[in-house]
């Protein structure tokens, strides 16, 4: 049995991973930690987050030293935020419990840390600012597939809600540095984001970045790779937040096999490295 | 048994529907016309377009007038250009002859004459620009849609090959300001052709204007509405300029049914106006 | 301002329901009710759902036409279960409220009670078993473009997820009986829910069914209508149960223009019918 | 400059072949060659398919061999038929010829001799029997993405005309029999070509194959990987013969590359072995 311990367990993220760790067959939830001096002190977690008594009181971050000995933690799960992440981060190394890290922010310097603390710790650690499976599969398959299908014309399509800010978005993005590269092509040449009016044929280099926005879709990306004939379309459609707790589990199935001392990636954990 | 005769018979439009015209129950081919002092004259039209011997020897356009009366024809069809169609136009309203054109680029002046013609012959016609069913049946859904979803988000995506110049695509735009106009804004003031950066939240009165380009797609267009947790999507794909043929094929159905004198268009073809 | 009551009002889409109408300008949360005796009695309905105080507080059923009076409610929206629905839909008409009910499983003679109800009570009452804008409007597209493109084959598609036990889903099923009956088609013979092997050419009358199972996907259902050289395609696609909400934000901007003593539904809320 | 001769040259694939050759800077039509005794013996191959004279002369395949060396040929193309193909395989590898075959249905023994001529005259051979360049990237994407979604629900949807007999597609079950295989699943007990009625939950082990037949579709396959939260969809679209013709033009860019003495496969021209 894998004994498993949660930050942030009463938050959406930890509270969803909860539920599906507590499905797995080999697999134990030992420990589900909150804020230092939470409210939520000593209440069964299971309970605070409506799927009944499960045996596992909620402590505040203040013990999390305490409690991941005391549990005989194995693994500990992060996805809170970067100064709360670093402090756990840290406890974790020195008392030799693995990691899964799916917090975002970190300084450099954070970085910096954090790597030294896994290494001089030599535990095994999963850190990753995506931890969807389908995203990380769908960047594996465009750095495979474009350098086949390099004569053929290459178009993205991303579509998003209509709250977001920045366009296209960063999945968007990170596609297209991995096509571009692949092509060795100059990003900033090739980028082509709109088409309005007498614009010419289209080039051989160009790559089309266009961005859907409206109501509340989490997240679509399609890539399009157009032939004479024929096309090839790469799609992933996020549907929830799920994705990222998919991602976990995953995670939590490899982080045996991971590399001690060193930090392991999706793609590692997806063996596409 | 419907009698046709067509104008442009060996080209690839004209060539097109003849086989199509042959192969329906209650429809004859009884001339096939071609440019005045055409090479192929007398020859049989079925021979020159490769599907074997059918009975029907090309004409030259000088002849028009005379090898629709010859034939008792009933109905003209032509696909040609807009000097030719133009006289063609002339003397078969002028013997009664009922006519289905889909050539396009007439001048303001032909226009007006055209529609004289017509209406001094008593002929029946129906004349567009876009003979596809599909696409006149999917500007008749957006028409009807926009009001109903007048709270969604709205979003056109159309994708054409690599060659085509202009963007986006003339059907796009007519989409675009069918839209527009049910939603009572205006057009220069909506249109959202890029989103590039840190564009802040969509506004609830843009339209996006997406345009693919790549490879030798015939033409797909999309029209996305975008609401809180769920999506309609309309989309046309033309595979190949079968579309117009088939289009052609509804208009000779419809042919009888149309009021003498005046202009019919897919529209009334179609019954959706 | 609107003042609305809603049952069932700590449950998933009561306090969905109630998140949005208290986002709207013109409508008020007046009435909070959950079960007889519920153990939330007196609470304010906002802290209880997680939005923080709103100052309205709970109010077990067996309160309901005191607390529709003492608020002066004017709407009543019911998500609950038959039974309980049906003892709010008597009492609010008695106390002439209006109604907004997307409750299913009724009994035959609950419906001819309800119907009753209304029509003595004079209130208006939009009820209806799915309140989603989009499929509502999908279903109209369906009935309108079908007697159009009847020489296009046409073929359905869903997807739903993989918990599903049965197939095809209620919505494909519906969309396919409203195809057939436009085209006169007896639905028993014209279903084709699969096809392996050496099947043979497409017959022009079938119509094909196909139900994709896998994930978590809420719903899509997808149309095909497919002709020579062209498709259309009529996608309704479900991210989440968001869509019933804002179907009921639309009834509610409908109600004052309801038929009194009538049950109303979603087409007349959509001006479909 | 490559010296590329033709077989079948008036053919539909033969002169789209010829076209793009034309096109190609470092590839030159030396030699177009017809049926023995062909009525278009020594006319000009450019006047007959329709693009103005080019200068080389129709030959008959009488004559084969003597064109062959007469020319200097680099490379001799054939998309004709069984028993012709086997004599031009013959000839050419005599000669010292290289190959890209198109050409389907050889018999066993046929296959089995084409493997010695090959050898024998220890050319460079490119025979395959699907020259899409797309759909052989398909299979290697499927192939390459099962393993790492193996807990994804798999379905496969092809889409065909209506003429078409035979379901699912070969390219179809080719990709379902890909999948299983890398799944270590038996193809025959996890095929799931119908879900009607009330059929259960999904298996996590079926993997569902859907035949959409209508209009004159020439040929999609899309294969979804659906997770929780998230999907991939990997699409291969033909719209056209044009596919073949792209695949043999990669096929003459790799054939100098190309092992003497062995047969490649289109995978080998891709990369993708």
């Amino acid at each position: 049995m894998l004994k498993v311990a949660i930050t942030g367990a009463t938050g959406r993220m930890g509270s969803g991973i909860i539920k599906k760790v507590i499905e797995q067959d080999n697999m134990d939830l030992v420990a589900a930690i909150e804020v230092p001096n939470t409210p939520f002190q000593s209440k069964d977690i299971g309970e605070v987050i409506g799927i009944g008594k499960i045996g596992v009181a909620i402590v505040g971050a203040e013990k999390l030293e305490e409690i991941l000995k005391l549990s005989d933690t194995d693994v500990l799960i992060d996805f809170t935020i970067a100064d709360a992440a670093y402090g756990a981060i840290e406890i974790a190394s020195k008392v030799g419990v693995n990691l899964i890290v799916g917090t975002t922010g970190f300084s450099d310097e954070q970085n910096k840390n954090i790597k030294n603390f896994i290494k001089e710790g030599n535990v095994k650690a999963v850190i990753s600012s995506n931890m969807s499976i389908g995203v990380n599969v769908f960047f594996k398959i465009l750095k495979d597939l474009t350098p086949i299908l390099n004569d053929f014309d290459i178009e993205i399509i991303e579509a998003h809600h209509n709250q977001k800010k920045d366009a296209p978005s960063g999945t968007a993005m990170t596609a297209f540095e991995i096509i571009a590269k692949e092509l060795d092509r100059v990003p900033a040449d090739v980028a082509r984001y709109s088409r309005q009016g007498i614009v010419g044929k289209r080039t051989k280099e160009e790559i089309g970045l266009h961005a859907i926005r409206g109501g509340d879709i989490v997240g679509d990306h399609t890539v399009l790779y157009i032939g004479d004939g024929e096309r090839i379309e790469i799609s992933h459609k996020a549907h929830s937040r799920e994705v990222f707790i998919a991602g976990v589990i995953r995670a939590l199935k490899y982080i045996e096999n991971a590399e001690p001392g060193k930090i392991s990636d999706m793609a590692d954990v997806l063996g596409i490295n």
